[in-house]
């Protein structure tokens, strides 16, 4: 049988490029999460930097623009004592006319060490990863709807931090599926890591058709799908990527799937409750759940920037 | 009597937030204008930098552009080896509908130390204040017509450097009160320092309607109002900001308000004039007076760097 | 016999400030080649910095937009462990009416330590020389038409590099020679450097008139101009410089002085073909060139840091 080699992984089997989750080993998986928790302690200290990628240049290109994502990146590669340098490429190059292969070529001729690439088109940062010279790593920072694995993975670690125990989780996602790359890298990661039921949540618009060959449960019915589960993970309402009538408006998404106390009030009593943030309070999410004792939104950041420290370290270190 | 606190203030009466000069007792200006004297030296050595921020992470958080006061922040910030992350906030969160206060709630949760905010509305700075965490520091750099405190702090050290006494001075601030934060930061500094009497000087339509209850005389004849005074603070022309009719011209302000060396012949001999940048030359004041040996602009910009590490390293510390 | 003084030296003959390759006496030139070649150790390093100007404030100002120039001077600002500040100076204090000169007068008094100046006008980089205090360094990132000399001078480490001697090449420039800073501030490097013959070749309405003067070879037909030379140096065409009707199209520019296979094969067999980027793929070059055996333009990119570097530390040692 022939297997085809990861283009994540090197020849010894290690993590060369961050490009999803999907097809990582859980090994990989977990010591992410673990060296993430090895950083967590340092985020909390007076001084909070390590001299770990000191005089290694990080670029940040960014193709499509993102404050949030951007600034995480950008912290956890300076608490690294890493050179950063901030790239928002639809502004120069690209309006010159040169290709994004030829951009990464002339970046990685200035000796850059690590890409963080955020990229409207789905696939960018993997045709980035396979044309960069074998010293560079690559880490996706979303691309199209394909996947957001550094996002996935702070997912991961916020439940393993509040849940333990991976495999008697039951983990709902609920909404947008069908334009979240974040879902996209939940579910692979969740299901590599064990946890025995995961489902999805929404209107049939909003769902991808074969999502179930996922190995998730569909639900049409939020009462149903939120009944007794251990992690719900709203999605953002992917407004500006929607393009006709996936649905009706956004009140009745709200009314529908919304996140409210009532129908939160059908998962377990100690549920937690995930967003990846910038919400919209009133569409995805009301704000006494965004707000209130279950809510591990903000957790879910600081996290972030620890599994980013994490990601950048041991790349670097491979 | 009931004493509200002020929101600055610590429990310990130490500046926690440098939200405006009006409430900030005299010691503590003077602690700001003293830590400032001792950083004057810094920035005058071979290697301009201390290590008194060495990995906090500071944030300069733009609702509203404005180069030259970000670029100054970020270079005291960089002079006390802080971590710098500039935002520019209209551009990405915003944009997707984010609320001030969720956007900042993210940045704490990323743990910054420090945020130095811009807004164009008065008073964001302080909603800040009032929703980050304990731990950390606001810095306002101007909200909307309300205050700009590091202007109105250099303002002061310029004074002191060249008047030493502020006791027995007589300061005009000639132009546009009305729009100005920078004017309101400067009247609040002024009268605490001891400054026995403070000018304003405009047309009606410039000066706010109550503006003696600040403690200022009101002069709309500006040949009486410059006659001996120690110090001339002439104010940018707020074009951007001002509505419908304020005054008949740019031109037509010149002639009247506009500061040439004819009008500065009336102030004490030794007069010092400031502006706060940009100037717009030949509207407040002419070029020869800008460019002449009355004027300590320049001095203004370099003291800007040792006010704003001095307010750094103040709040850091406490 | 009046002998005005290079103002790009001081009065010791040394390096102040880099405005033009045009003048440089040829041991400058070859101070910066020698430096940067003791630099491109350094890149290579695990750790890729060196404290040389540790504690110095380096401005780019850039009033042109350009990512990649910009990010080679931030590349090399920071590999010497200098705290660099973006300007990009369109957007704020420029917009709020505020002079070149009123914009470089404020940074000055930060205490800058060196301006990297990128702008449209021809000859702003050097009116900003003029006017800063005599402790600041001016690097021209290009103005105009008039020069881009480190985009010059890496040519001529390239050229050096993989070619050793400047006094046997025939070196030949290719295209829009017209409205190309680069090509300008070549012909001056290679002259200087000894170059015994430099052709330039491009249709009239590309050349300037008098280019002769410069004391190189025109030839509008390049199966002439190629003819046994060691080196070509393509062109970038300046589509969004060039108004009304240089040249019919950009297919009919390629077919008659697009750089291909065929016309490369008149060189000498081990000529090597250089590029400024970003390239317009098949307009001034063919990608089997580009990308062919004798392309050099990645290690142009590479060697760019070594003299961005070298320029930087020997004005700031002077």
């Amino acid at each position: 049988m022939f297997l085809a080699r990861n283009p994540q992984l090197n020849s010894n089997g290690e993590l060369h490029h961050l490009l999803s989750t999907e097809g990582l080993p859980r090994e990989i998986l977990t010591q992410i999460l673990d060296t993430a928790a090895s950083f967590t302690g340092v985020t909390q200290r007076e001084v909070k930097k390590v001299p770990l990628l000191r005089g290694k240049a990080i670029f940040n290109l960014f193709f499509e623009a993102s404050t949030r994502t951007r600034t995480t990146f950008e912290i956890a590669a300076k608490r690294l004592s890493a050179d950063v340098i901030n790239l928002a490429i639809n502004v120069s190059s690209q309006s010159k006319g040169e290709s994004v292969l030829d951009t990464v070529a002339n970046l990685s001729a200035m000796q850059a060490d690590m890409f963080i690439v955020r990229h409207s088109e789905s696939g960018a940062p993997h045709l980035i990863a396979r044309h960069v010279s074998p010293e560079i790593h690559v880490i996706n920072a979303g691309d199209g709807r394909h996947a957001h694995p550094t996002q996935g993975l702070l997912d991961m670690y916020t439940i393993r931090h509040y849940k333990k125990d991976f495999t008697k989780l039951v983990v709902a996602i609920v909404g947008d599926v069908l334009h979240s790359r974040v879902a996209r890298s939940q579910i692979h990661a969740l299901t590599t890591l064990g946890v025995p039921e995961v489902r999805v949540i929404g209107p049939k618009t909003l769902l991808p058709s074969h999502v179930d060959k996922l190995g998730v449960h569909v639900y049409h019915d939020i009462s149903k799908g939120l009944k007794d589960v251990d992690v719900v993970m709203t999605l953002r309402l992917q407004n500006e990527r929607m393009q006709g009538s996936f649905l009706p408006s956004p009140q009745e998404f709200f009314k529908l799937y919304g996140l409210n106390a009532e129908k939160l009030a059908l998962a377990k009593p100690d549920a937690i409750v995930l967003h990846p943030g910038p919400m919209n309070r009133g569409v995805e999410i009301d704000s006494t759940v965004a707000d209130g004792r279950q809510s591990v939104i903000l957790p879910q950041v600081t996290f972030g920037i620890a599994i980013r420290m994490a990601v950048m370290s041991i790349l670097a270190g491979n």
